[in-house]
């Protein structure tokens, strides 16, 4: 049984305080959870439906069965799937070496589920870790963790000053910015740090100025700019192409 | 003045059924309205702070000031943006031949956002028509026609009969699929039909039977899948590549 005080603390996820403050998050659904058993993280309860609870063998983790009543009060979603787990945040003391891997760096991306996105495109291309600047959305919004799909547990997120990490790193840095060379005519290395830039303000001028390799997408038609996740994801395919 | 009925009539382009019944649509913001007054769009009312009609010259549509309080009330958006525009629907009645140009089709596309994402990315990557299928998310959805920034009045976007169009027009047809040939060793043709599929069903068998040019995009790291309108940016900058 849940009583009112742990519903409580499941529905305050909802809450940016919440969700930003606690030690713990929350990921909805059957394909989310199951990536979260999959991986590292630790989870520290689900609630289920019966439903669920009889298509999983034995699980490492306490579980409780709820009914959908239950459920529909617990979840943020508008149509709630079987189950919610609540995991413990993990944070990342030690990137991989920036000398063999290329890093995304996101300058100040505001949109919960742009953020997602990009994760989840980052995952499909390979990229292992992800530095995101001080501004940029919570990783830990539920918002961000959903639209993942689960690539927030396999992609290193970690929020940091970028500046800091560019000016004591001296590596190639591709960024995207309106006078660049065009994306096609630029090979992009295996390691280095590729940076995009908020939604309407791209990339910042504390951090344009470390940029060695100015990139753009060339344009063939009239839209003003593209969605970031969008670039991000034909940037990172062109670099893999 | 803004009377009572005529707030009501605003406020209901919230509801599906109003929006998609009515004849005209709802635009939102300084960003989009500009957009729609540069189009051969017909407005039929603006709705604008003393601010945003100061910013103006002349307009060729009547124009009624209204205070941030009743903005508020009219509009859908969280942080409303000076301007509200009232439009008149369009209906392409007559396709761009199929032999001159990339006709994207869009197969059951659910998320409104998506949607808009796909209609922008498209028209920036120069492509001038896209035929959705009956069970794609609506046009005329607020959420759609904001989330475009404006494509929406440049790119002609058609609900239609997609297996129809296929059957009658024997061209290259592309389509992203599991076992498709690596995107990066297939050469797009400029003219013929890009299919992309629902966001977690693909593209259905009533149109993949005519794909003559199955792609896919390649994997290098573990996400289960790409968001759709990133999927389509890719490919769509692959073929301008």
């Amino acid at each position: 049984m849940i009583n009112n005080s742990e519903l409580k603390y499941i529905q305050s996820f909802a809450h940016k305080k919440h969700w930003a403050e606690e030690s713990a998050f929350i990921v909805e659904g059957p394909k989310m959870v199951q990536e979260l058993l999959r991986s590292d993280w630790t989870i520290n309860k689900i609630y289920a439906t019966a439903d669920w609870i009889s298509g999983q063998g034995v699980l490492p983790v306490p579980v409780v069965e709820i009914d959908e009543i239950m459920l529909k009060r617990m979840s943020q979603m508008q149509s709630p799937h079987q189950v919610i787990a609540i995991a413990e945040k993990q944070s990342f003391l030690k990137a991989l070496p920036y000398t063999q891997t290329l890093t995304v760096l996101l300058d100040g991306i505001q949109d919960p589920g742009n953020l997602g996105t990009i994760i989840r495109t980052a995952d499909w291309f390979g990229i292992q870790q992800i530095l995101v600047s001080e501004d940029t959305a919570g990783f830990y919004n539920p918002k961000v963790i959903q639209s993942t799909m689960g690539s927030c547990f396999r992609v290193r997120v970690e929020s940091t000053n970028l500046e800091a990490v560019l000016a004591s790193n001296p590596l190639k840095v591709y960024g995207a910015v309106l006078n660049g060379q065009s994306m096609y005519e630029t090979k992009i290395q295996s390691s280095g740090f590729l940076i995009i830039g908020n939604e309407s303000k791209g990339i910042g001028s504390s951090l344009s100025k470390y940029i060695t390799d100015p990139i753009k997408i060339p344009k063939f038609g009239n839209a003003e700019s593209l969605n970031a996740a969008v670039a991000a994801g034909i940037i990172l395919s062109h670099w893999k192409a």
